[in-house]
């Protein structure tokens, strides 16, 4: 048999990811690649633990990638810190909290959940109360939940964990780059973000982020692997257990990506390219630049989905600004309004999970796909695609109303995107 | 700060990986990306399964990549296999062996190994004789071992290990798409590649392939992640234990990649480009001819490091053919030779780990490194770089000797490359 060269259709990303991705990364990928222990490449890995640290928006000396799409950086995480029958808390506000549990029982611990109703996010109040109540080693959260669309605020949180000698590990994975997320002034322990939604980089890296907190428990486990280990190495005398997992031991990464340069996996070089052009990108918008944009469009595209006569779900107050989740109408078949609109206009929306599945529709407004035309063309698409199922939307409100907005912005000239 | 544009050096590397990718591969990076479950997307990765198929040699139902790097793939097939104290059997004969029995010793696996020197393969018959001794659940072994340039037959092994029910597991890293790798033939039940060395892909992803014997075990642990699970799923009853790892579940993983397309981590978009490229590369050269010009530059470049009036390191009969080892001369010191190949002629050659470091270089002649313009310039500066240091080559010797092979080389007129 044989295979053609690679043709894909053009589509309008509008999910809560992966999204699109700028061109300037994609042409950053093709470049020719050169060894990983090249100084021409580790000065570039230094490159993208400082460009990391900026957008963490901390101090750290721990911020890299994990080889691996966003939750191997969680699991990264969880699995360096817990010890068997360690107690993690986890408040559960949607499907990537469960994930959480998950991945903390799967490596042993002892999990306790709170949970809310999907759509609903926690009073800081009462994760404190949880976890005065459970005293945990951990106490692990999302901070975007693009399932449902809340954002949960982390910093009182952050400062009662802190106060109680608590880890604080945060699932910013929807968030980084597109929302402000501040992991030292919110006293977070470690920090997972993702690459394919608001940094619009290609699904494949998991950057993190840690302090010495962390830092601390991961020396008392560290072991340097067999077959390259000295006799210093070996003579290491552990207070910890081993981490169950050579790929994701934290303790072997940072040797890695520290001057030790001590050899690990072989790092994915094209996508360390696509990382570092998509950091750059962010830093040269501004990050308070970039947070308003999202918010902006974010504002055009519920001007039109409400004038339009749909409603969202959710509480605004709680929103996240870069996933907006509207309610499908009663007697509309979400699936087929979908299916239309990505065949006939292009364009890809999403749909949700678990108790929301077939009810809510997810607009994603992330990074490169957050731009004013693929608002205009997400409305005009969703709107046609109604109309031919049969609900009776608000003809040619939404656009008028999103082009409002649009002329009201004052970053309207200034933005590029 | 601001980060200028990335801005790399150009090199020929001839180290065994990462390695040089075909600018086609590289350009099918720089495509848009689009959604993970859009149709166009899942219709590439059945192509990618189908392609994997051919190249593995395999009718295996499951082909597809790990999203990490070569070891993610090891990791993620033996902690899918392996229950708390199930004995594993690791034939060590350098430093990836070494990497098998530490990833099963963090997965909770009893690890029984046995070693022979460095340099040296194993006669079949003594992992054939300590398989029936110890009566391991498992067999992991490493086909071609880039710590040492060797390789390892398996076939006998293969046929041994079904006959006594045990399973036969190969980190086919170093060989899959450059040397004859049969995975039905030689009753290998589990095999994983790599992406960055003979398919000249960029690192980060890990092809794997495996038959109905692992499926079983995986089935057996099979537990749909929470969040996402139906009633149905929830009633599963298991025979065996959880995997201990979400990340690495291939239970979970064979679920996305099948027509259930259940939702997991959020592929890797633009590597999956890449890897279809580079297979679809491979398979358009055709695997025999492939592998017959691996053989081929090898043969040229051991002319020329002969020439040379260097010694191999290792016997003939054993070498890998995409790696070759070379004895650093006495006096000469390896890593200023190296670094000086570098700096002064952009060719990066690799040193090896452990009792070998120091003593030899490595030579890798991989995909599409392995071109004659790469060996002919390898050798050169080589012989300039020994010259410089005070070593005395056979001055001149090599490119004649390489250039001699190629004019006898019947490929030499057809293959591109």
């Amino acid at each position: 048999m044989r295979y053609t060269e690679l043709v894909t259709p053009v589509r309008t990303i509008m999910t809560p990811g992966p999204v699109e991705v700028d061109p300037r990364v994609l042409r950053a990928m093709s470049i020719p690649i050169i060894g990983q222990f090249d100084p021409a490449f580790t000065a570039i890995m230094d490159e993208v633990m400082s460009m990391l640290r900026a957008v963490f928006q901390s101090k750290n000396q721990w911020a890299y990638p994990v080889d691996g799409t966003s939750r191997s950086g969680n699991e990264a995480v969880l699995c360096s810190m817990i010890e068997q029958g360690d107690k993690v808390l986890i408040p559960i506000f949607g499907r990537f909290g469960h994930l959480l549990a998950e991945i903390c029982r799967r490596h042993g611990a002892e999990v306790h959940t709170i949970e809310c109703a999907w759509g609903e996010v926690f009073d800081p109040d009462e994760v404190i109360a949880a976890m005065k109540r459970i005293s945990p080693k951990i106490v692990a959260i999302v901070h975007g939940e693009t399932s449902t669309g809340c954002i949960q605020p982390l910093k009182e949180i952050g400062y009662a964990c802190r106060a109680h000698d608590c880890l604080l590990i945060v699932d910013a994975v929807a968030t980084i780059g597109g929302v402000d997320v501040r992991v030292d002034e919110w006293m977070i322990d470690a920090l997972i973000g993702g690459t394919q939604k608001c940094l619009s980089v290609p699904s494949g890296l998991a950057p993190i982020t840690y302090n010495d907190r962390i830092e601390a428990i991961l020396q008392k486990r560290k072991k340097v692997e067999e077959g390259i280990e000295t006799e210093l190495d070996r003579a290491n005398i552990r207070s910890g257990t081993v981490i169950g997992s050579n790929y994701f031991d934290l303790s072997m990464l940072q040797d890695y990506w520290s001057p030790r340069r001590l050899n690990h996996h072989t790092e994915a070089t094209s996508m360390i390219y696509a990382l570092r052009e998509g950091l750059r990108l962010v830093l040269e918008e501004g990050l308070e630049e970039r947070f308003n944009r999202h918010k902006w469009h974010e504002k055009a595209l519920v001007a039109g989905i409400e004038a339009m006569g749909l409603s969202l779900f959710g509480r605004k107050e709680q929103k996240l600004a870069t996933v907006t989740c509207v309610k499908i109408p009663p007697g509309v078949d979400g699936e087929s309004v979908r299916s239309m609109m990505l065949k006939e206009f292009g364009v890809e929306i999403a749909s949700s999970f678990g108790p929301l599945h077939g009810k809510i529709w997810r607009i994603g407004t992330m990074g490169y796909s957050c731009r004013k035309e693929n608002i205009l063309l997400v409305l005009a698409a969703l709107e046609a695609t109604l109309v031919w199922h049969g609900f009776a939307p608000n003809r040619g409100e939404a656009l008028q109303a999103a082009l409002n907005c649009y002329q009201e912005n004052p970053m309207n000239e200034k933005s590029l995107l």
